[in-house]
């Protein structure tokens, strides 16, 4: 459970944490891995969604689900990739928030995901949420606290952060 | 300037944000681009550090950085790849931490980063910080922060934020 100022204060510079499906570079199930491989060189991405023809969000493909079917037991060879297509190497089955996802649900399911599709109760790809957006209101939330705050021991908690107060962050 | 008991309280369930270099896959400078195909897709990370004979931190090699050499005007080749080193591709001038960088140092160039090297005076690679591990203390900072301490607003510093206390997130 999440308190209210504390939300408050984490998303107070953030409108909105989505990053619109327009802005996201994606690519259709159907399409050649070659073509994947040049889409994801240009756009400097290392993963990204894929997406059907009426815009369903169906996995994510990396460089490295492409890479690793270049990679034979004798060579690592482009011509490995001849015939196959997005289907065929994307990652299924992953994690994934909708338009009624929570703040709880954005932080815990970003600690195993560097950012995470969006999608509405039809499956319509709406876009992302990264790690980086997330990063950014906690600086804000980490700096303003106490500036703002005075943080007053709740009575029936004991408060035993005092013994690691001098912890080095390494 | 990040308070106290905010700082106490993020770093609470974490000993040590560093994952020691021991742990972290890495390529030499002067190895083959074929071998850190190879080490990069068997790691299944996208990018590594670079070290050269006696540890030191030299760059970073993407798989990005790699594939973005085996296209050319015509085709998408490994045999692009002959002949080229790590060296001839891994990115230098990058963000890094020392081993006195602070926690306001790890927060702000995480926004950026995926990750961070940590070097030590003599520019030997000592571990990586990475994202993931800073996620996990905010969602340790956000859950616990008003369960264990009453938010009191502080009188000279007017309390901004309940204009926005329903924000949405998306």
């Amino acid at each position: 459970m999440i308190g209210k100022d504390t939300q408050a204060l984490l998303l107070e510079n953030q409108d909105n944490f989505l990053i619109p499906a327009d802005n996201v570079a994606t690519v259709m199930y159907n399409h050649s891995l070659d073509h994947a491989l040049l889409v994801l060189s240009n756009v400097g991405y290392t993963k990204i969604p894929v997406l059907d023809k009426e815009d369903h969000f169906v996995g994510l493909l990396g460089l490295n689900d492409i890479v690793r079917k270049m990679v034979s037991l004798t060579d690592i060879d482009t011509d490995n990739l001849a015939g196959l297509t997005v289907a065929d190497v994307m990652e299924i089955g992953v994690d994934y928030l909708t338009d009624e996802s929570d703040l709880e649900d954005i932080l815990h399911l970003l600690v195993n995901n560097s950012f995470l599709p969006m999608i509405n109760k039809e499956r319509i790809f709406l876009g992302i949420i990264t790690r980086k957006e997330i990063l950014k209101c906690t600086n804000h939330l980490v700096h303003d606290l106490e500036r703002r705050y005075q943080l007053v021991p709740k009575e029936d908690k004991p408060r035993d952060t005092d013994k690691k107060a001098g912890l080095q962050v390494i």
